[in-house]
């Protein structure tokens, strides 16, 4: 029999979360530097705010694209409405990334994570932990974006996050962004080695050549 | 109550396998002088030859210590006889590196390997794949120490074991030395950042901090 061409190992789908204020966005930024990968642009329904590009920050759509999408169409690995308007990570392009071969990346809020994790159970869940919370209080503050009360909701969320951070398989912690951008990585080529991704025909093909 | 001082990880007990003449030896001695770990001597019954070194290359052992060892001892992760020699790993040296907290590793052959397994499910299995059966054959026969009937013998074996490379975590594709070697030093590392790793007791000290 002539011998088969290999068939292109699918992408493995990897999925960055943890608080609001851990670092994650600069991590993600650094990390696509260094390693190519589709990343997930989220759909939203909220309006476009100045300086915003549609289909950089967020793909812009209206609640009947966003509804369509979620009852007809390919739908989404994750979705939740906040303050009246409606996110989600939609699927098809994720697919079609892992389907030609490529890494996917997503970088989201731990609900979503969860909500993928039962989604996709294939994929690589990694937790991004502060130093300390009071770390991570400090970046909250030092952003000056949001109120007394909203840090402290939010703290109070991160303290249950981390004290639930078995869920997911990986944690890397983000003192210094290089570090743990240097930990991404290594959990990525990790993952490209488990004997999994080895299809019997590869195996077949080391012996027959 | 006063916080309690985060307990040492176990360390993680990593055991390299794959055919003879893949390049264990060679990659271990190089990830060893990156990756401090304990390397674990094996002990044999077999007579010490010239040049080698008690300690270094084995522990040599008379047939009563070493019988004595696995009946009353703390024995061994893996044992086999080959030509009428006993070969092991004994359990207490590995035992006691991975409760300090440091890593171990053992390079050791398939079968062995798959002992481990057996002893010590936590154990990190990572097969080293050569690029081909053919380049296996060209480095068996470059070494010249065995026969064509013992080179085929090797060559038969090292098949089944490709075929069934599922079994390990991990497969490293031994092409060049220095890749190998990286690939080791990343999966190391990923395994490191598996949240199973982080007590509990760790995760209170990051939201109590």
């Amino acid at each position: 029999m002539a011998p088969e061409a290999s068939p292109t190992p699918r992408g493995l789908l990897f999925v960055m979360t943890g608080a609001s204020g851990v670092g994650k966005g600069t991590i993600r930024a650094r990390l696509l530097e260094r390693v190519p990968m589709f990343y997930s642009i989220s759909w939203t329904t909220r309006e476009q705010r100045p300086g915003e590009v549609d289909g950089v920050d967020y793909h812009f759509r209206t609640r009947e694209q966003f509804e369509a999408e979620l009852l007809t169409g390919a739908g989404f690995l994750e979705h939740a409405e906040f303050v009246g308007n409606r996110y989600g990570t939609p699927r098809a392009p994720v697919e079609a990334a892992l389907a030609r071969g490529e890494h996917a990346l997503l970088e989201i809020e731990v609900e979503g994570a969860m909500q993928v994790a039962a989604a996709a159970p294939e994929a690589v869940l990694i937790f991004i932990m502060p130093p300390s919370l009071s770390e991570l209080r400090r970046r909250l503050v030092g952003r000056a974006t949001e109120t007394p009360e909203r840090i402290e909701r939010r703290l109070a969320r991160a303290r249950e996050e981390i004290l639930a951070a078995h869920r997911f398989r990986y944690v890397v912690v983000n003192d210094r962004v290089e570090r743990a951008v240097a930990d991404l990585e290594a959990l990525i080529r990790a993952e490209e080695l488990r004997s999994t991704r080895w299809p019997q025909s590869e195996l077949e093909g080391v012996i027959s050549n």
